[in-house]
Order: C-alpha cells, then structure tokens, then sequence
C-alpha cells in the first residue's frame, strides 16, 4: 500500500509531494506522480512526527490530581493512586495518552512504568510507535554496601524487565522497540543497576534512567558515592551510547562533560521541572557545545499536565533563554531537532526527519489559522505559536492514523469515557 | 434579545443554566426557562472570558519576524518594520489579533500602539471589548533637566492621545474603553508623564505603561533619578487606582509595597519575559502579599508568539513555581483570577467574572478530549491542560461571537489573507 502526500509545504518553504511505500518515505520532490492513496496537503505544514523521549503514558489517570503542592506531598498523593492501578488502568491511561498524543503530532514515546503490558497492548491497538520499559525499583543498597537492600525484589524486578523485553521487543509491526530501565540511581542499588547495563548490552537495546532531577538526589549521591551523580553511574559503567538520561537539571559542565563523551542522549523535560520546581535547569547549551545528543520528553502527565510536544519545545527554549538571560539560547531549530531527530537518535530509530529513506512517522499542521499567521518563519510559527489544534493528520508508519483531527486507529470517545472511569476508581 | 446557555459545567463542578439579558448575565441556576436563543453547553465548561491586561494588536503582523536574537537586534527589526505600518496595516493585525483571541477565549484586551484608529474599527467590528491607548512617547528629559527632550513631539503626542479619548472612548456599543498610555518612564520626560496623571484624572480613565522590564531601566532610572522606577512615578504623581503597570518584573519588594499602596495594578507578562530574556520575574507572591491586584498580558506577538491566555497562565505560574525553587507559589487559583478578574479591575470594567449582574463576556470549553481527560480538577485541566482548541464558543456583551470554533462576528479567512498581504510589505 502506497500513500502519497500532495501539495505539503516543507519547513524550507518549498511545495513538495511525499510519497510513502510500506512504512517507508521513499521519495520527496515537487511533482509526484504514482498509483497511491492520496492525502491533499493544500496549506499544510509537513514535518516529522515527535518523539517524545520520556514520558509515563499510564500516568495520565492521574492528571491534575494534586496543583500546588510541595513534591512530597505530591509523591504521596501519585504513589497512593499508583497503589490502585493494575494493568487494566494503566492500559485506559496509555490509550489516553496515545490518543492526546496523535492528536498533538506526537508519533513515538518512550515510556517507563509498571504493568507495563498494558501500556504496550495500548500502544499495538493506536497504531503509535514507542520504546518501552518496565521501570525496575529495588529500594538501593544496603546500608553501608553496595549489595541490594532486598535482593528477592531486585531478582524479580530483572526477571519482569527481561521477560517484557522478550514478550514484546520488535512486535506491533516493528513499532515497539523495549529499553531496560532501572528507575534512578537512588531507587536501584549498584548490582541492579549493573545488570541493567548487563541486559541492555545483552539484547542491544536502550537503557531509560532518570537522572540528576532534584537537589536531594545529587546532595545523597555526594554523601553515599563521594560522587555526583554521573560519575557515580559511569562508575557503575551504565554510561553508554544506548543510554538515555532524563531530566539532567542538576548536572555540572563536567557531568554533561563526561555524559558526553560517553555517548549518552539527555532528555529534557522543561514543563515537568518547572510543575515540580525542581529549581534546576538543563544545561542544553553546554550539551550541543559538547556535541551531547539532546532530546525532548513531556514527562508523565501529573506533573506536566499536557503531553503536547508542541507546548514543551516552546517551554524547553523559553526556559534556557531566560535562565541565561540570554534569548540566543534555545533557538527555534534546536528546540525542534530535539524534539524529532533527538529523540530518533537517543533510541536508536529511523524516524525523526522527513527524508527519503526514512520511517513515514508524519505530521500535518494546519498554516492557515489566525494564531499560525502570517508566515514569516514557518519555524518559529511551529515552535512559538502552534497549538494542538493546529495539528491536521498524522501517519505513523505509513499508515494514516489521524486525518483532518479525526483520529482513525482508535475510538476517541470510548477511550476517553474508559480513562474517566479508570480514573474515578483511584481515589 | 435574550442568550440561555443550558447545562453548562462551572468550575465548582456543578451543572448550571445562565440567562443573558441585553449585555448582562442576570440568572444563574440549575434549571432556567426563558423565551431566548440557546446554546446547549452539554460538556462544556463555562468560564467568564479572560481579560488580556497587556499587548500590542497591530504587532501580530510582526510575528516570528526576528527569532533568537538578542534585544537590540530585535528591537531594530521590529522598529523597521513599525516605520512602514500605517492605519491600514496596523488594522490588518488588529482584526487578526482580535481573531486569535476570540478562538482562544479571550473577549477583552487592553491595547497601547500607534495608529490607535486602526485598533479600534477593528474592535468595533470583531465585537470584542478592549481598553485602547495610544502609545506617547516624546524621547524622555533633556541631558540633566526634567524637561521634555523634545517639546513639540511632547505637545503633538498628547494632543494625539487626548483626540483619541475623545473620538473612542465609550464607542462600540460600550465595548471600547481608552486609556491614557505614556509608553514608560525611559521613553516619556517627566512633563510628559505629569500631564498623563492628569489627563487619566480628567476623564477618569485607566494609565497604562510599562514598568521596570529590564535591567537597563532599573540602571538608568537609578543613575539620573538617584531612584528605582516606582519611586520615580511615584514623584511623578503617576501611582493611583487607575494605573497599570506591564512587566514588573525586576521590582523590589519595597517597590511592590509602594504599587501596592498607591492601588496600582500589575499586569504580568511572563512569556514575553522569558522570550526576551529579560531575567527578572514578576513577584507575584509579594503582590498577592500586599493585595496588589494582578492581572495578566501576553504582550505582543511578536515577543510571544501567541495570544493565547491559556498558554499565558501555564506559564506565568510554572515559571513563579521554577524561579522560588517552590511548587505551592503561582497556584492554579491565582493565575486564573489574574487572567479574568484580575484584568477587569485592572481597568475598572465589570467583567471578568461569571456572576449576575456582570457582563456576559462569557467562553464555553470543551472538556471531552483527551487531554482535557480525566477531570479530577477542572480548573487544574483548564490552567495547565487546555489549549486553543478547547475553547468552543464565546459570547462578549450578550453577543454569541464564536459557535463551535466558528467565528460568527468576522470572516476568518479574509482577516487572515489581509493580514498576510499586510506583512509581506513590512520588509
């Protein structure tokens, strides 16, 4: 099955038609001509869909379930409705998810959390693409060693990571692709963090960890390691090119330094950090001055409370302008590559550009409306003034899963009714 | 000509039906009959239209105009190119912004611009209610006087800004307020200010400036005044209720204290802030502390690039949230007082809240999407999850504006083809 995209305008400025076979762009050029269903993309912007490099899809249950609290009293409020959820909520707040998420232009995700068939069931069903990973938590070390505290829990952890990499790496087409993720370096003590980097090798696929997101985990890290965070990771030879760390508010120039030469892609989740006050700021310009792959995630939705990547870049780029006070940082191209290319690279994926040879993961963004007008930087319109309803159709892998805002590959109104329930049940 | 909305959500989370009568809303209950057009709200939250306290309407023609760059290289973009706007021009992004912020949900704005004509026959005609100013500026005191640098530019802008008064004030079946507008206190000599006070004193009606947005102007201030800025339009006899102060955002608390005292009102920008890198941040805890009222601005688009208040209120309270390392400060509550009533009392208008008696300026949100989903805390969905595109009708003054996301009250696309053609002559 072919598709063919007539008329779309390029973020360059120039017209051009887009051909799709399989799951696969295969040629971009002004006139087009083939035997292919076709998509009229009269005044509309083309560009690849977004990654969304961290984010906890089943989370989104919880959305606006505690404002303005302090984090802790926040925690309590998300661990004691998280105590509730078993696969079936978690897969009613995936599906939500993945519907805001086509509907905002977001084609991939990478997420890390608990029941997590139920995520990956979500994701098979919405036609999305997505990197998944139980998120394993073994409560550290034990006091004073770097032995597990509970080593029956880590056992079991690993044994549910490992056999959801080999239930589900590689299925739903080709669309799900599975990480190993060990929660953070203050949840997972050194030998699971060791056998994480163990099983990623293993199985060659990307290990999700957070990452130096609050002043209380690098002040621990320093008493218990003597190191700040990074080099206590590196330590533990968890840093590597397959390695995705997020939030990196709190690192040092020589943290990202090393992080960098390591291989390793952040990924910034600027609306999650500013909701949290986490106080931090990532250091971006110092990554793309180390040449630091950098990538961009929403978060989970309690503590965003969108999932619009649209929104996040223009958060990503405004924070680092004025915590510099510098408004040259964070530019508008920056933001975007981040946003896409990014996130393709951090997980190892053909998806994130609109060239030929790559993954036909699409979006279509209405130009003509009163908030996208007038065009004198198409760039900037996407970045600064575009909003989820800009957002006309999506294609993820060569299949239209959402045109003209209706979405195609799922039941809008049964998956939000499903959500509300799900979500009623928690409190 | 009576309006019954029925079945409305209001954010107490109760269903209500609300009568409009003439240009009031003068029932508010659960069960209301009346022989009037209706609008069925079923799943729609109603909310009082938001007030945008802060912009520049005529300058939506510049946006995405100069991105990234630092202030001087921006503002000699944007002076360029305001060489070459006349009414004509400055009406085109006027009628595109008043656009943009029906589709938004924002149903009154206060203006301060040249070319104020343009502004206001474009309110006229959108059915928007707005506060216009013209925008004096003289060029400040001669070297080491209080004196006007310039006298004759002095005598020609206040005989602009008071014609205007005269031509519009009251105009539009009400709708139009003017206000006195000298542009700041770094662009207007201390005459010029002076006379504004009493201009403001004369008709009654609201001062609008900008006040303390860079650091340049604290600096300045302090070297030839020997005083910050508050104090200096404090001397100046420019403080009282009537004033609005834009920015704000590098103000002492003693200054705050002082606005505070003299009844003035902040109106706060914090995307324009962040985009322009101006470092400071508005202190809104102290504000609040000293029950300033505080309302807020998106600024123009050119340093935003939106007009939506949505967007502004997200991030006027994560970026309160980020800059006191402290999640419990810009709570959900306050951002969205500061967004309706705020900016009603600002300008002394009886909007901005959904009561009886009060105008019926009035937006009706959708809240079965996706990312509007689950409603744990509908405020908490509209703050810091709602988009453009939530925003389904608008009703300013009794009149049903927008219906469904179609506007009723201008052509869409011919305001955005004019706007278009407008801008493409700017360079």
């Amino acid at each position: 099955m072919a598709l063919l995209i007539k008329g779309a305008t390029l973020l360059s400025g120039k017209k051009s038609d887009i051909l799709i076979e399989g799951n696969i762009i295969t040629k971009i050029a002004p006139s087009i001509s083939a035997s292919a269903d076709k998509i009229d993309a009269k005044g509309k912007l083309a560009i690849p869909g977004f990654v969304n490099s961290h984010m906890h899809a089943g989370m989104t249950l919880l959305r606006g379930i505690c404002e303005d609290r302090k984090l802790s009293d926040w925690l309590s409020h998300v661990w004691k409705a998280e105590g509730k959820m078993a696969e079936k909520q978690i897969g009613a707040g995936s599906a939500l998810s993945c519907l805001e998420m086509i509907k905002s232009g977001t084609t991939c995700f990478s997420d890390m959390y608990f029941h997590m068939d139920g995520v990956a069931s979500a994701v098979e069903k919405s036609g999305m693409r997505a990197v998944l990973g139980y998120g394993m938590i073994d409560g550290g070390n034990r006091k004073g060693t770097r032995e597990s505290a509970d080593e029956k829990k880590m056992e079991k952890e690993l044994t549910i990571g490992e056999r959801f990499v080999k239930d589900w790496h590689g299925k739903a087409d080709g669309r799900i692709t599975c990480s190993i993720a060990p929660h953070a370096l203050y949840t997972c003590s050194a030998p699971l963090l060791e056998r994480s980097a163990a099983l990623s090798e293993k199985y060659k696929i990307p290990l999700h960890i957070h990452l130096s997101e609050t002043r209380r985990e690098v002040f621990d890290c320093l008493s218990e390691n003597g190191k700040r965070p990074a080099y206590h990771l590196d330590s533990l030879g968890i840093l590597s090119p397959r390695t995705v760390a997020a939030h990196c508010v709190w690192l040092t120039k020589e943290e990202v330094r090393l992080l960098a030469s390591r291989g390793v892609s952040s990924s910034l989740c600027p609306v999650s950090n500013m909701k949290l006050a986490s106080g931090g700021v990532a250091p971006m310009p110092e990554m793309l001055g180390f040449r630091m792959n950098v990538s961009l995630g929403t978060d989970g939705a309690a503590s965003n409370n969108s999932l619009s990547m649209l929104e996040t870049m223009k958060f990503c780029s405004l924070l680092q302008k004025n915590a510099r006070w510098d408004a040259t940082v964070g530019k508008e191209e920056e933001v975007f590559s981040a946003a896409t290319a990014g996130g393709a690279k951090a997980y190892g994926l053909n998806c994130g550009e609109l060239a030929e040879g790559k993954l036909a993961d699409i979006a279509l963004i209405g130009m003509r409306s009163a908030n996208m007008s007038p065009r004198h930087d198409l760039l900037s319109n996407l970045v600064f003034s575009a909003h989820e309803g800009n957002v006309a159709d999506c294609i993820i892998g060569g299949r239209l899963v959402m045109e003209n805002r209706r979405v195609l590959s799922m039941d809008e109104e049964k998956v939000i009714e499903e959500a509300q329930k799900a979500a009623e049940k928690l409190y």
